[in-house]
């Protein structure tokens, strides 16, 4: 079974964990804080108890890394599916709409295939190496902004509370806002990878970001025109938490003006 | 004529200023970012023509102050509707759908009603003083998060590039991520303000929003049973320029965390 089988059911489990996701939000409403971190774990629980049970009915061969899933399992066949049922934990949580499923397929390491689907906007974002990225079935392509002071980027923040990690992180934020258009911070890793992908960011760079995060997202910028890279400008290893991907043309002055 | 009359008119010129609006950015893709922002001002200026159009030719005797529109019309009925045709400009020039059109409703100077439309998430938030809020239909509460330690926080940056400018505001930043749940910077004041409303973000501040960013949004945050202030803790005068906005619970803490 080839890549093409693993893109369909990739597209319609992750449809599918996004509607469990759905369900379980659109209770969120009538529970205090308390009871909506317990809702948050069910439902990271039962969209990801659906995919990897699905992944490994149809592919037993194949290995799985899953966020909740304490074991890496790198399987037999050299295809590993890397998954986060639930990537922006903390909107879910505050009822905010702006989350994903995210998918992401290795080849002998190498990551080859990515969806990703945000549910509440019923968007689908998905693509194969060398077969190209869409959205909803729209072929995607990055934006075309050729100098960092006409582009929009996004980051993350890590969770860490302490002033000397993020100390650092902030004053690259001030660079950003000194030399960009615009700043934004929307809380969800994979679907910041989309929007580059799609053209709706210029760029995003994260500093504390996990594989499951961005194995999807990755394929989906390259696919889609761009580049993801290390913070220095080398090969991007999802396994080493930190990420760099763009339209491609603002990478060494974005790399530049943030890390050197 | 009373208010009904105007929230209806309201709800109807938002909705099709939106389609004015989602028409000009679905034609966005194909053009360079120097056609861009062609684009924008167009749009906006459609958007805003209309509007204000309809709402001279329904009450002629009301006031209209509107981005657009350089000098301030109070008109003699009392009433003075304060128009954004485009919150979130830099978001629409990026292709980004994280935009909307506010409309404001003053009487005797009072923000009494608004109406706040993102065309492409197709989410109309509305609400009238002492009437309620809703967002498609569906009455609007704010959150029950008590403390900032488990609040969803954003806020938004001025355009300025002076780093004396920007260094406070990262600091306050920095305060945020020690001390709350999550930050959040999405680029639309007016949808801020919805979100607050909607319970999706615990609260909001900003400090250089115009009057236009948040006549609309304060309305629903209050009528949601949030709290609206100024960054003292004071009544929140929309012309002022800056505006802390909560689900009422944390509205201390946020303000002594923040500026004390």
């Amino acid at each position: 079974m080839h890549i093409d089988t693993r893109m369909e059911v990739a597209s319609r489990i992750a449809r599918e964990a996004g509607a469990i996701l759905r369900d379980f939000f659109r209770t969120m409403e009538s529970y205090e804080l308390k009871g909506r971190a317990n809702i948050v774990s069910e439902a990271d629980k039962a969209a990801e108890d659906f995919l990897v049970q699905e992944i490994r009915r149809l592919f037993p061969q194949d290995g799985v890394i899953a966020e909740e899933t304490e074991e890496q399992d790198w399987g037999q066949s050299g295809f590993v599916w890397v998954v986060d049922p639930l990537d922006g934990t903390t909107n879910f949580v505050h009822s905010h709409p702006h989350f994903a499923v995210s998918i992401g397929l290795l080849k002998d390491k190498e990551p080859i295939m990515g969806v990703v689907y945000a549910p509440v906007y019923d968007e689908m974002f998905c693509g194969v190496r060398d077969k190209g990225a869409y959205c909803n079935g729209v072929l995607m392509s990055v934006s075309k902004a050729a100098l960092l002071r006409s582009s929009l980027i996004a980051s993350g923040f890590p969770y860490a509370r302490e002033e000397q990690i993020l100390a650092p992180i902030l004053e690259r934020v001030q660079r950003i806002l000194l030399n960009a258009h615009g700043f934004r911070r929307a809380g969800s890793a994979a679907l910041d990878l989309c929007y580059v992908a799609a053209g709706r960011l210029d760029a995003y760079w994260e500093e504390d970001v996990r594989a499951w995060d961005m194995a999807a997202g990755l394929v989906l910028v390259e696919e889609a025109g761009g580049r993801c890279s290390s913070i220095e400008g080398g090969v991007c290893d999802i396994f080493q938490g930190k990420i760099v991907a763009s339209n491609s043309k603002i990478h060494e002055e974005l790399i530049s003006v943030l890390f050197r």
